[in-house]
């Protein structure tokens, strides 16, 4: 391809939005172009690249059986409200009424589609595992897109489903695409870190994401030299207490002084108690309120809710509890994890409480509620005030709290689980290191979903004994824009991209001093050599300065850079100069052998990656 | 790959809805499934086949340069208020607000986003010309989508631009366009007939369509056997007259009869006025009243606009009249085409006028209109009412005709041009023969769209004076699933589809009579000879008896099936059967040399489409 031919509108200004050195280098090097706030156009350079990022994904699909499908972007409402998405999903679902009034959703994502499709045309166990996907156009409305591709509206993903008989097979699936996916991002040339994770709205649960590090990334990871990695939403850490039984904090609080009633006026903060007391926040148990909305968690037998009414959304959907208020405590240097305690709540989303709630469910002002006597509300405790004999907390009246509060003794909980955030410093679980915090971006994301979608629209096939059962379902992601940027932010330097060999647009650009005469000549042949070889060649035939070309090749990050002169051709055996982006010297190749050279190393890098 | 591996779900019921063949195996042979009224989802066995088309399409716009790129699907409404088509597109087109309350459209076609890219990045004229494409996913909002793919509502399509300095650069782009459409279908084993077509409203002029015949074609075609062929809202035909300038009109009128005005009580249809007057149809001048949209030819010196005003919907858009009304007479037995009348007008749209209207303007009921003495309209009249010295028409009174009217002496016409609609059995404009007509869906298009965009959206250029210029620009579709549909259409028979092999999702079926012992070994190694061939292989390894593959081979329609028995391996030179999907007879192979024997034959085939 000649560079005149092609279309690569390099910029030597930065977008003022362009942050990110992946955001800023896609519009520098003529790879991308805005259209509106998170809405871009790849241009010809950048969507060389985009295809071959989409072509090792479909290649590592292909190789663990996975089969492509081309659904619609633009889909029925309908199948949404089967699921109970239509309602759940909140406003970053782009949601369009036709001309006939008919609701769709421009898709998100894609269970209810797969699910839908698979409902029709599954009927044997002979049928399963099956796994099925999609590389396509997704839309969610961000309220603010940034970083360019690397948070956008509209973005390319591919997500896989699967559907097994059991839950032996939905592993060995879930298995498969975790290797898939370590072999697509080490092709990419992506150093990512798997963690364990929350699966957030898609449900269910047993899942695992591929981050990588990023200043601007959307998650915070957990990490520990020993290889030890989480998502702070899921995050444990190795306890710096001795968690105790029922029993043996009864035990141990028979050492500890009556509890006693203590005024603090004016006192709210713990900073403000550990002043007035002279103490530390870790002998102070803090006791949060929060409402949890569409609770499965079953709470009949829990203080305060045994007038709460528990419903089915639908026939096939689990009962829940609309709304229902916990109280929960925790060691007063430690901070509650909200997506742990909605794990154990099994709730759809947890949220601190109104103050006008706490003030009605604890009779005190906000800042003074405590586990001790409190009978209105489910008591939820972390694990740390097990350990707790002799503590400050709240005495649920204003300007009032205890001292020598011990647990066992003077309160008992609803739930006792670890609910802790886990921060830089605390104690790797497996190791014992110190865990430090990176922030990361997701890339992938691979799920065990069980049966959310295929109970709720009703799929089933006929087992081996001929009677009707539910399948179990696994899902799959990749987002192919992030994936891109992702490769830019881990290989740039100032002078550009540099492209791993996998995903570079061209492997070889060709740079004449001049396109004329003799290296003009050589020039065009050394092209058509490499590209029989298979080796994909810019030519740049633009007459520009020859420190222009440069620039531009640097910019564009193309692997090799192939100079081609009057002094090296006059050479008594011509030469090319030849600099491969990723380092700094450059050498001479025999012009007669530069085409069988080139084409060794560049098959060989592709061979690694 | 192995069908058991495969996802093919074929049906042997067909769906209700489904008229057509490509619609009917589209669905039985498990290529398609629906999600929604005009919204499907391609099933692993038709994305094959529709990823070759793709290819297709990429193979030949790369040939003649065309570069691709990837906007989003979902565009912000700016650029549409720009052009203008924000108002004019109407209701088929999706649009969409997001969160924010922002207007966005999602695509039905993207002059406004290409041009709005190139206004960004063109600066000189060394860039032009410049043709890029993309092959995205589309949306029209059809209010009865039907026909399966062949008109749905979201759709992929191949829509590229093209940008030049000059008409001559324009003109060698749209030749090369039209020259690789030719060849797209004919990789496709599609027989199109290209016809000249009105532009509709994509605007511009200079435009060819692609057809493929087909009952529920939405285009009716004007054919004749010597090649001719338009679409009927342009086509043109050998006038059964000779038409007459003014003067010859004026001279040929001095041997009619004087004009006399004939009661003609209740008589209102032309059928009517014939009986009654026992006349031919041909002996009438017809006159119709037409309503005009956006007018933008000069009107100021017809009859009855004078107080007519003209206004710039925008600063850089040409004057038109919001509405203006016309009188058409053309002769009795003969029918205007609207699409050419609008074409003269330069309107957007013309219509009937009402009851009402033409009440108003002619000063009589609907039925009297006639061309002599009317003053309140601009008259256009067709070619074939100059050649009418003593006829008869309406005399704008109730129940009044006059007869003996003569064109030149007894009224003459603000407009005179071919407005007339060609129909069967007329005689073809380039060889006299007899015209014929069928039904066409349009497969490809291409315009010279002129500077409608680039006006509209302020595109310029310094040419190589250092001048500023506006480009102009050419515009060219390709529907995807309805190009698949119509190979479909074109490539079956009773039993299934019949694929051409540049566009079946395999190019061999290999049928073990039974998959076990030494048919299984011999199905297997066969396999794999022809996959490391480039050959692609679907091996049906289930456990069904042979009439059921064999009919699901029809069915799917792969060209060659190879039959691998026992009796056949049992032989001294062991043979397997193998048929061509479009032939009848079968006949016997040495496996020894099957493998290289078929690789050779589809080679060979795929070289010849």
């Amino acid at each position: 391809m000649n560079y005149s031919n092609f279309f690569i509108p390099t910029l030597r200004e930065v977008p003022a939005d362009a942050v990110i050195a992946s955001h800023r280098l896609m519009f520098r090097a003529g790879l991308l172009r805005k259209l509106a706030n998170g809405l871009f156009a790849y241009l010809p350079l950048g969507l060389r690249s985009f295809r071959k990022v989409e072509q090792i994904i479909r290649e590592e699909m292909s190789a663990i059986g996975a089969l492509e499908l081309k659904p619609s972007v633009v889909v029925p409402a309908e199948l949404w409200k089967e699921s109970g998405r239509w309602d759940s999903m909140g406003e970053s679902m782009l949601r369009v009424k036709n001309r006939l009034d008919n609701d769709f959703v421009v898709s998100p994502t894609a269970e209810e589609v797969f699910t839908a499709i698979v409902r029709d045309e599954l009927s044997s166990y002979r049928q399963l595992p099956l796994a099925l996907y999609q590389i396509n156009t997704k839309f969610r409305d961000e309220i603010r897109p940034r970083y360019g591709v690397m948070r956008g509206r509209e973005f390319t993903m591919k997500d896989a489903y699967s559907w097994h008989a059991d839950e032996q097979s939905l592993d060995e699936t879930y298995q498969a695409f975790g290797r898939a996916y370590r072999q697509i991002f080490k092709r990419c040339g992506l150093s990512v870190i798997p963690v364990k994770a929350d699966s957030g709205a898609m449900g269910g649960s047993g899942s695992e994401e591929f981050m990588v590090e990023s200043d601007v990334g959307d998650n915070t990871l957990i990490l520990c030299k020993c290889g030890y990695a989480a998502n702070v939403e899921k995050a444990a850490c190795a306890p710096d207490f001795t968690a105790q039984t029922l029993e043996s904090a009864k035990a141990a609080a028979s050492n500890t002084p009556a509890i006693e009633k203590i005024d603090t006026p004016n006192v709210k903060t713990i900073e403000e108690l550990c002043a007035f007391l002279k103490m530390e926040p870790q002998s102070f148990i803090k006791t949060l309120i929060y409402r949890a909305v569409n609770v499965e968690l079953d709470l009949s037998s829990a203080p305060g809710c045994a007038k709460l009414e528990r419903k089915k959304p639908s026939q096939e959907a689990p009962a829940v509890y609309a709304e229902a208020f916990v109280a929960v405590a925790i060691r007063g240097d430690l901070d509650v994890n909200e997506v742990k305690l909605a794990a154990i709540l099994k709730a759809a989303e947890v949220s601190l409480a109104s103050d006008t709630d706490v003030t009605r469910l604890t009779n005190a002002p906000v800042g003074f509620a405590g586990p001790v006597g409190l009978t209105t509300l489910p008591l939820v405790i972390d694990t740390s005030v097990t350990a707790m004999n002799d503590a400050v907390t709240g005495a649920l009246a204003k300007d009032l709290h205890y001292n020598h509060v011990a647990y066992g003794r003077d309160f008992e909980a609803f739930i006792t689980e670890d609910i802790r955030t886990v921060k830089a410093g605390d104690k790797c679980v497996q190791c014992g290191g110190e865990l430090y915090t990176k922030m990361g971006n997701e890339l992938g994301h691979i799920f065990k979903l069980g049966y959310k979608y295929t109970r709720s629209m009703n799929v089933s096939y006929l087992d081996v004994n001929g009677k009707s059962q539910m399948p179990t379902m696994g899902c799959y992601g990749i987002g192919v824009d992030r994936t891109l940027a992702s490769v830019i932010e881990e290989h740039h330097d100032d002078a550009g991209i540099v492209w791993p060999v996998s995903i570079a647009p061209f492997h070889v650009i060709i740079v004449p001093i001049k396109y004329d005469g003799v290296m003009k000549e050589t020039a065009d042949k050394l092209a058509a050599e490499l590209t029989k070889a298979g080796i994909e060649v810019l030519l740049d035939d633009r007459n520009e300065r020859p420190g222009v070309k440069f620039n531009d090749a640097d910019l564009t990050g193309i692997p090799y850079r192939v100079v081609i002169g009057d002094k090296g051709l006059a050479l008594s055996t011509p030469q090319v100069e030849v600099k491969r982006r990723s380092e700094k010297e450059n050498f001479m190749l025999d012009l007669e052998k530069a085409a069988a050279e080139l084409t060794g190393k560049i098959k060989e890098e592709l061979a690694k990656l």
